[in-house]
C-alpha cells in the first residue's frame, strides 16, 4: 500500500500544479520493491537471454528468478514490444517484479529494457541503440541495459 | 506508404519466426522520416524546454518546429507520461513528427524522451536517471536525451 | 493465482492456434473475482455518479465500495479516457476491483464503462451511445451500462 | 485537420473544466470520416468474418474495403486484443479507417468491435457478451456489433 499512497500523493500534487520532480521517498520505494522482491519473472523463454538477466539481478536481490514458460515473440506485432512482453508476464504469473526486454517501437527503433512491478507499473528502464548502430553482442547489450536501468534509480551493481 | 510496407514485412517475418533484428532499410526510413519532416511539434507548452529541443532539432532538419498550444501536465496521471504527452500532440495537431518528454513510469522513475511519427508510432527515444540521481539542469538533461535519441538511430548532431 | 494460470493457459492455446473462444472456467473466475471482492473503488470523485454505481454493485456483492479521492478528469486528454480513469484507481489504491466510466475514444465517441481487477486487467464492460443520440439522463446511462456489463459475464442484477 | 482542431478544442475545454459532453460537430466529423473514407481495412485475415463486415459497411460507404494480409491472432496475448488488432492494421497499411474485432480484455471477457481512424484514434465501438452467454453464431454477433457501433454515432444501416 506504500506505493499506492505515494502515487496518490503525486497525482494530487500534479492536479494542483505543485509537483516539482521525483522525491527521495519515491526513489526509496522503487529500490525497496526491487531489492525486497521474492519472485522475479524475466519475460523471455530464451535461456541465453534469461541467464544474463539472472546473473545480474542475483547480485542485488535474493528473489527467486524465473523464466517465463511461454513465448513472448507475439509482442513484436504491438506498438511497444518491450512493454507488451512485460505485461504478458505480469498478467500470466504472480511475480512481484517483471523484467522485460524487446523492441522500443517500430522495426528499426532499437531495444528497451523495462522493470515493472506486479501490477505492470513501470519502475525503471534503459535503452540500447539499434543493433545496426552498436554491433555489440546481445548478451553485452542486455547486461549493459539492466545495469543502467538499476543505476538510474540508485541501485549499483558490483562488477 | 514505405513505412507501412516495412512494418507489414517485419510483422510477417515475426509470425514466421524469421525475424533477426533491425534492418538497414528500416533504420534509413526512420532517419528519412525525421530528416524530411515538414512540421515537428514539441509536446510541451513550456518555452524553456521547447527552446532546448528547437535548437538541437533545427541542426538536423529543415522543418517548422512548433510548441503545443495546450498543457500536457495531465499526462502525469497516466502509466507512461512521456508517451501520453506525445499522443496528445499526435491527436491534436497535423505534425509529421512529435517530440515528447516526461516521466517514464511511476513517480520516481526518471524521464523518457520519445520521437514519434504522425500516427503515434515510436521511432526512437532516450532516458535520463531520476533527477535525484543525476543533479543536472533540466536543459542539459533534455539536450543530452535528444542527442542520444537521434544518435541511437544514426543521426549525429554537430556540437 | 487462479486467474494467472487461466491466462497462461489461454495464451499457450493461442500460440498453438488451439484457442476456440471463451471457456466456462474463465467466466466463473471473472464472476468470482467480482462477487468475492472485498474492496471496490469507483474511479470517480463525482458523488452522483458514484451513488448510481454503489447502489447496483451493492446488490451483487458484499464489498466495501469506495469513491476515489482524486479527480480523474485529466484522463479526458488520453486516447481511451475510460481506461485511463480506471488505471488511475488501480495504481493509486489497493482495490480488488475497479469500476470506471468515461469516454470511449475521441470527443464525440460516446461512453464506455469498464470493470477491472487489481492489476488493471479488463474483466468486462459496456458502452452507451453518444449522449447526443440517446438523450438519457446520465444516471440512467450509468445504471444501464453497469447492468449490461455484469449481465454479459453472467451476473444478473435484480431490479 | 478538422478532427485535430476539434480534439484540440475539446482538450482545452477539459483543462478549463468547461467540457459538457459530446458536441454535434464532433459527431458529424466522426460520421464524415467513416462515410467519406476511401480505403477501409478490416483487421482480420479470416474470410468469413471479413465478409460480414464487408456486407454491412458497403451499405453505408463507397470505400474500397480490404482484408488484412497478415494474421492478427498474436493480439490475443495483449491486454486488449481488439485494440491491438486494430493497431496492427493502422500501422501496417494506409487505411483511412480500420475495423477490428476481438476479445475485450482477459480470456472470458467477451468481444469488442472498434472503428478507428488512420492514426488509431477510436471513433466508435460495440460489445457482445461472452459467447458462453449469448450462444449466437459468430457472423450474427459481428453483424450486430457493427450495426450498433454505427448506430451509436448516428449512422443507420438499412436492413
Amino acid at each position: 500500500m506504500v506505493l499506492e499512497k505515494l502515487i496518490s500523493n503525486a497525482y494530487a500534487e500534479s492536479l494542483k500544479n505543485m509537483r516539482f520532480g521525483d522525491k527521495s521517498e519515491e526513489l526509496s520505494e522503487i529500490q525497496s520493491i526491487i531489492l525486497n522482491s521474492k519472485r522475479i519473472v524475466v519475460a523471455t523463454n530464451n535461456e541465453k537471454k534469461f541467464k544474463v538477466v539472472f546473473d545480474i539481478i542475483s547480485k542485488v536481490c535474493n528473489a527467486e528468478v524465473l523464466m517465463l514458460g511461454i513465448s513472448t515473440n507475439s509482442a513484436d506485432l504491438t506498438r511497444m514490444p518491450a512493454l507488451s512482453k512485460g505485461l504478458i508476464a505480469v498478467d500470466s504469473t504472480d511475480a512481484d517484479v517483471v523484467i522485460s526486454r524487446g523492441r522500443l517501437g517500430i522495426p528499426g527503433s532499437g531495444s528497451l529494457l523495462l522493470i515493472m512491478d506486479k501490477k505492470g507499473r513501470i519502475l525503471t528502464g534503459a535503452m540500447s541503440s539499434s543493433s545496426l548502430i552498436h554491433k555489440n553482442r546481445i548478451e553485452d547489450s542486455i547486461n549493459l541495459e539492466l545495469t543502467i536501468a538499476l543505476e538510474r534509480i540508485g541501485i549499483l551493481v558490483k562488477k
